[in-house]
């Protein structure tokens, strides 16, 4: 079992209402590798950094089974850069800054060593990137998941589109779903979307959970309540980190077992959140993993004998 | 078993994005009169009316083996009327008209006949007469629930304060509890109002669902997604009708068997917002109600296997 992520790497700067982080490690391969990492042997990743980017950073992610073989090193750039500052609500925020640095003409090459990976995740890129790497592979993945935003359907809705064609799962948030289809009722939007292309359509509510659609199905998996949500950048990468992790693991792409790759990866989103950027990702235990599970399920289970 | 209702029968007149009713029949007694009375025979309600209240709406929830012993009709004022309209989201609102007319000086009185009754649910209402009908009772009901709403706490919260520690539950929703509370995190809102008195919370996030606390246990029921949300109006108390209807139906009022109260009251809800007003509540039969509760019990089903 092997997972093939694409996506960026890069340095965030993150303010809440209650704190400040200094520029740290982010970018959505960082945070869908360590989430993965969890599940699956190797993340084989392909990205694009800078000579800002710390090799000791590189180094913990390779001692977790995380494949830096397809990380590119541009010597004379700079590294990514985001930095944004959420809202007192903590789920809506402003960007501050983009400096797409080295992912300006990111152009990335999938490795032969990678050639074998059965499951593929394109994080959020240009749809022309994400459709580039699907081309680069020899042998179509068991599963391809892709992550979207609306500044794609804003500016390169034809790409998007084409790929969304080439995909099994499309993995979006609520608004983005709305732009999409252009329905507000998130049922008539995942039908509209399902008409797209995609076999299966996840749905990311933020602190309110997350839905799976096929054609004739319907899942949904809560958020945990938390008392404290700390910063909940890269919650969504984790989501999806978690679930691809998951599928590949597991190597099981019915619905039913996609319920539980949904819930692992609002398990290891749960996570993401209670620390600034990675940082709680990266102290992880097998036993801390299993014991969030359980509390999904306590949240969720129900026996009902019908009256 | 029965179930004591108190709160409003009045009318309302609803303008969402897309329709406009006529003064149509409302309120929440008459919203959990309908719901309830699916699970448990007799509902007893207490509430006042005025002159213009049809005679036809009353023998039709009689009917229903509603009760209104206990409703008081002045015939020389008007019945309650409420007027507001939806935004685009379905789920804010704004009041255009609010005449209390009877309301104003509702002194509920608790008929002789309805104090065997072993469940109380008193709907929103100022928490002044909550608390003289819980003073009417002579046996202390075997389980008590109260609806609120940020009205009462901007005016009445010393009254409010002390209703709220003689009930068992509160049911209200997330931006009341965040105003009860002084909390943002739902969590934190919850365990701060457990503190108060109740032993039950309940807070209702519309089309987010519904979460149930104790002070050791949390349980969230998703909303069905829908296509269409016709009308919202009512489906509050459509729910709270619906989670004390089986509550009261099996007179078990544990934790795991409130699981199940949530789940009922929230497919109750889900066919509430269908049509108009309380239309749809009217013509359900046993059958739908099973069969919409099957459908949340595949909504929210998975099993997990840890890897």
């Amino acid at each position: 079992m092997s997972l093939l992520v694409v996506g960026s790497m890069a340095f965030d700067a993150i303010e809440t209402p209650f704190h400040k982080s200094e520029k740290i490690v982010g970018g959505a391969a960082t945070y869908i590798a360590l989430a993965a990492a969890n599940f699956v042997d190797p993340v084989n990743v392909v990205s694009v950094v800078g000579n800002d980017f710390p090799e000791e950073e590189m180094q913990d992610l390779r001692s977790r089974h995380i494949n830096l073989d397809g990380v590119e090193i541009k010597k004379d750039q700079k590294s990514f850069f985001w930095s944004g500052k959420y809202h007192l609500d903590m789920n809506t925020r402003d960007t501050l800054v983009t400096e797409l640095n080295v992912l300006a003409d990111f152009k990335p090459v999938v490795p032969d060593s990678y050639q074998s990976s059965e499951f593929l995740l394109l994080g959020n890129l240009n749809p022309s990137v994400q459709i580039s790497v699907i081309h680069q592979m020899k042998k179509r993945p068991k599963l391809i998941a892709l992550d979207t935003m609306n500044f794609w359907m804003d500016t390169a809705m034809d790409e998007l589109s084409e790929v969304i064609r080439m995909i099994d799962i499309l993995v979006i948030n609520d608004s983005e779903a709305r732009q999409l289809s252009g329905e507000y009722s998130i049922v008539k939007a995942a039908n509209k979307i399902l008409e797209m292309g995609p076999k299966f359509l996840v749905i990311k509510k933020g602190e309110h959970g997350a839905l799976l659609f096929n054609p004739s199905n319907a899942f949904f998996a809560p958020a945990l309540p938390l008392e404290d949500v700390f910063d909940p950048t890269g919650a969504g990468d984790t989501f999806a980190g978690g679930f691809m992790g998951y599928l590949a693991r597991t190597r099981d792409i019915s619905f039913e077992n996609m319920k539980t790759g949904i819930i692992t990866g609002s398990a290891m989103a749960s996570f993401c959140v209670e620390k600034f950027g990675t940082e709680r990702l990266r102290d992880l235990t097998h036993q801390d993993i299993e014991n969030r599970i359980r509390q999904f399920v306590d949240l969720v289970h129900f026996d009902i004998e019908l009256v």
